[in-house]
C-alpha cells in the first residue's frame, strides 16, 4: 500500500491501472450493462466511495458488485464471505486472480475497489479516484431516473479543489498519522489533519454540503473517512485530539449523510473494525479488536441546518 | 509486572516486599522523620496514590520523595530527571540498586512506589496497597494539623469493600484489557471495567465521594485510574466504549478531585503518556506518543454536587 521516506513519512503507492470504462470505449472498455463487476470490501474507505456512488446513481442492475471479506493475508483480499469462498460471478477465490489474468506476475498493490471485465475475467481498473467520477459521467445513460448529479460540470472545479485538500489532509492524512515511522512525521500528519477538520467545520457551519447546495462527490469522499473516525482512526491511527462525536458541526454533517439512503446502509462497522485491527499487525500486534466505541449515536436526530 | 494464563488472561505479579514501616517498629522499621525516602514515578498510577496521600497528609517534610523519569528500560526505573542521573539523597542511578542492596539478585519486579531506608540505602517495601494505608495510620503523629482522615476506622470496612471492587475491575481492569493475550480475555476485562464504571456512576450520582462524606483512600485509588483514562487507557489499552469525558457523573467527580490541592497538581500528563506509549513496545511497536487528547477540560468548572 505504501512505503516510507527516510523521515519516517508514509507514502501511498499511487500507481494504479488507469484503463477507463468510457461511453466511447476509447480504452477498449465501453460502458455496457452487465459486462463489468465492481469488486469491493466494505472495510475499505476507498472502495466505500464506489459502493455509495453506485447506490446513489442507481447502477446496481447494470454494474454488479462482489464483496470481499474484511480481512486478508499477504496475498490480499479474498471472497471468503461467499459460499465456497468463490465470487459467484467471477468464479475466483482471490481478487489477485483477476489482476494476474490481465497482467501475469502483477507486482503492484492488489487493491479494492477494482472493476473486472466479466467476459474475460481480467481487471480493468483499480484507479479508485477515477472510478467514481466515471460512474457519474461515463455511465450517465444508465443512471436511475432522478439520480443526483454528483459531479456536475458547473461545480467540478470547486469539487476538485476540495477533494484535493481532503485527500491530502484527511482521507490519506489519517494513514499518514497511523503509519508514521517517526514522532515528527506523526505530529505533522496529526496537525494537518485536525487543522483541516477545523477548516471543514468552519465551512460546514454555514452550509449543508461541501460544494453547492447538493450532495456531491466531495461529500462522499469526506464521509468515508468520517464514518471510520471514532471506530478506527481515533485509537488505531492515534488521531485522538477529539472524537468525531466531539466536533459538533462535523458530527451533525456526518450523521446527516449517514441517515441518507445509500450512505449508512452501505456501512458495516464490524468489517471496518476487523479489517484495521486484524490486518495491521505492525501497529496492533495482538490483532485484538476493540469492543468500543458505542456507535448508537449515528442514529440520533440530525440538527436542522441551512 | 505480570504473566499470562493459557486463556490469554493477564495476571499481575502481586508478590511484593511486605516489610512495614510502623509506629511500633515491629518489622525493624519504625516511623521516623527524615529516615525514609519515597521513590515514585509520576507516570505510574500505583505510585501516584502515594504521592497524593503524602501531599494530603502534609508528610512532605518528614518523608522525602525521589522522582524517576517516565520511561525505563528492561532494568526498570531510573533517576534520569536528576542532575547527573542520580537521586541526590540516595546517590543511585537506578532503583534496582536499592532493591539489590537489600536482596542481592532480587528477581521479582523492580517497581514504584517503594520506600527506601536512607540510612542503609536498602528498599524497605514496595507493597503499594499497604504503603498508603500506613501513611494514614502509622504516620499519624506527623500529619499536618487539620490533615484529612483518609482511612478512618468507622469507614474502613466500606472503604476496603469499594477498594477491592475498584482494584479488580478498574485499577487492574484496564491493564487486563490492554495486555490481554486473546480476544476473549480482552472482552471479559472490557465488560467488567465498563459495568463497574456504570456502577460507580450510579453510586456517585447521589454523593460527592465514594465512602462517607469526605475524601478517603477509596477516592484516591479511583482517581489515579480516571485521570489516565482518556490520555492512555482509552486508546492504548482499548478501553474505548466511552471517554471519561463522555461519562458525565464520573467526569464531574474526577474534575472535582483534580481541582482539589494534592490531586491535579501532582499529575504530569506528559510523563503518563510517554511512559505507556514508549515503554509498552509489545502493544505499541513504534513507540509513537499520541498528541491527543485535548486535556483542557480538566480545568472546566465542576457542577455542584451533594
Amino acid at each position: 500500500m505504501g512505503a516510507y521516506r527516510s523521515t519516517g513519512e508514509f507514502q501511498r503507492d499511487r500507481n494504479y491501472i488507469t484503463s477507463r470504462i468510457t461511453a466511447d470505449g476509447r480504452d477498449g472498455y465501453p460502458v455496457e450493462p452487465g459486462r463489468y463487476r465492481l469488486v469491493v470490501s466494505r472495510a475499505c474507505p476507498w472502495a466505500s466511495r464506489a459502493i455509495i456512488v453506485r447506490e446513489l446513481l442507481g447502477l446496481q442492475d447494470v454494474l454488479s458488485m462482489g464483496v470481499c471479506g474484511p480481512t486478508h493475508d499477504q496475498r490480499s483480499w479474498t471472497f471468503d464471505l461467499d459460499p465456497g469462498g468463490r465470487d459467484p460471478v467471477l468464479g475466483i477465490e482471490r481478487i489477485q486472480d483477476a489482476y494476474f489474468a490481465r497482467f501475469p506476475g502483477y507486482e503492484r498493490g492488489i487493491t479494492v475497489p477494482c472493476i473486472v471485465d466479466v467476459t474475460t475475467g481480467q481487471v480493468v481498473t483499480n484507479d479508485y479516484a477515477q472510478i467514481t467520477l466515471d460512474l457519474s459521467t461515463q455511465w450517465a445513460q444508465f443512471h436511475a431516473p432522478g439520480a443526483p448529479q454528483l459531479y456536475p460540470e458547473a461545480l467540478r472545479e470547486e469539487i476538485d479543489e476540495v477533494n484535493d485538500l481532503v485527500f491530502r489532509d484527511v482521507n490519506n492524512g489519517v494513514y499518514r498519522a497511523g503509519f508514521a515511522g517517526s514522532q515528527e512525521a506523526y505530529a505533522a500528519a496529526y496537525t494537518r489533519l485536525f487543522d483541516r477538520l477545523d477548516w471543514l467545520s468552519e465551512r460546514l457551519s454555514t452550509r449543508r454540503y461541501l460544494v453547492g447546495d447538493q450532495i456531491t462527490e466531495a461529500d462522499i469522499r469526506l464521509f468515508t473517512t468520517l464514518v471510520r473516525f471514532d471506530a478506527v482512526y481515533h485509537g488505531h491511527f492515534k488521531c485522538n485530539r477529539d472524537k468525531l462525536t466531539e466536533l459538533p458541526v462535523l458530527w451533525n454533517y456526518a450523521r446527516d449523510l449517514f441517515q441518507t439512503p445509500g450512505f449508512g446502509d452501505t456501512v458495516n462497522f464490524d468489517h471496518i473494525k476487523r479489517h484495521y485491527y486484524e490486518v495491521h499487525r505492525d501497529i496492533n500486534p495482538s490483532g485484538i479488536v476493540p469492543l468500543g466505541p458505542d456507535l448508537s449515536g449515528w442514529d440520533l436526530p440530525v440538527a436542522p441546518r441551512i
